[in-house]
């Protein structure tokens, strides 16, 4: 309905979760009309990301670094490893402020239905530091929906096999939930009461 | 929080309207996670869209043409002009579909407070066209704000001195409310009741 480019710059911007039609197409007059600086604000970010924001080889989160800050972080205790789906949850725990160990981001979680396999969420990565890395406790801090428990559950029978000691945040967090949506107080409290499995 | 980079990003994304910190970080990490092809669309739509998107040298809309389709379109009555603020508020009227003139974009309205005076939104290359074009008759369809009202107020004058015939919209539209956002309905009837000013 409008010039093709302005056309194509709201259905590019569809893309991005949770923008319909309607605010799509706000958003590209807005830019135009108001804030070209801000569009290619916008796009020359996107653009660095996109080149230079890959994985942390040794936690998997997305970094534009080798290893991610927290990695190399001395301040972290190494013998903690906290499994978590998303950056999002990561730093969520890291709001609610009481866990100091390191993490593993899965980006993902295991879903045979969607062929989605253990070497596809870095399973295999993470048990290989399970083995050469003196790492004391996994915590386990998937999402309580069924692919997150389904797995908890993989990776608790995986880590018992290699005999490290396995513990699940507790269940504070409602079930069904997206953890990166609970309030920093009960995760703390999920993250105290987690039990060994 | 998270690397430089998609920090960056996230921060970006917040120039978008409706967009908070917690929705931007959202839009990076889906991208990031899920979506490079569209965050690469994306950030080259935005690149094209700053370069080539002007202003229509006739009626002033957001175009990549010099002269824009609705004002080259030979099936358009060239004898009524319609003055809007936005370009949405074009998009608005011609899905109510009952309007077959040509329109004239103000890309604002009169503003004294905030400096906007007649030339900052086009009124003189306005004037200029009622001089030198056959228009029969000039239709105010700026929104029914304080500043709406202004502009058409003061556009009725000048319109009068050049002997131009002058029309509003008719007040179907809520008082306050912002044209883009009224249903086709209302906006068509607001065209067919339009009275002489
Ligand atoms: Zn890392
Ligand atoms: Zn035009």
């Amino acid at each position: 309905m409008f010039s093709p480019l302005i056309d194509e710059l709201i259905n590019a911007l569809r893309i991005l979760p949770g923008v319909g039609p309607k605010s799509a197409q706000r958003m590209a007059l807005h830019l135009l009309e108001r804030d070209k600086p801000g569009a290619a604000k916008l796009a020359s970010s996107l653009q660095q990301a996109i080149e230079h924001v890959g994985r942390c080889k040794l936690c998997r989160t997305l970094t534009e670094q080798d290893i991610c800050a927290t990695c190399t972080n001395p301040q972290r205790d190494s013998r903690l490893l906290c499994v978590v789906e998303t950056p999002a949850d990561v730093l969520a725990i890291e709001q609610a402020g009481n866990y100091s160990g390191r993490y593993f981001v899965l980006l993902g979680h295991l879903s045979p239905i969607d062929g989605i396999g253990p070497e596809d969420i870095g399973i295999d990565v993470l048990l290989e530091r399970l083995q050469n890395e003196h790492i004391e406790e996994l915590i386990l801090a998937t999402n309580p929906t069924i692919e997150g428990e389904a797995t908890a559950h993989y990776l608790a029978e995986q880590a018992k096999r290699l005999e490290v000691r396995v513990s699940r945040i507790a269940h504070g967090v409602p079930l069904g939930g997206e953890l990166e949506y609970i309030d920093g107080g009960t995760l703390a409290h999920a993250f105290n009461s987690r039990q060994g499995l």
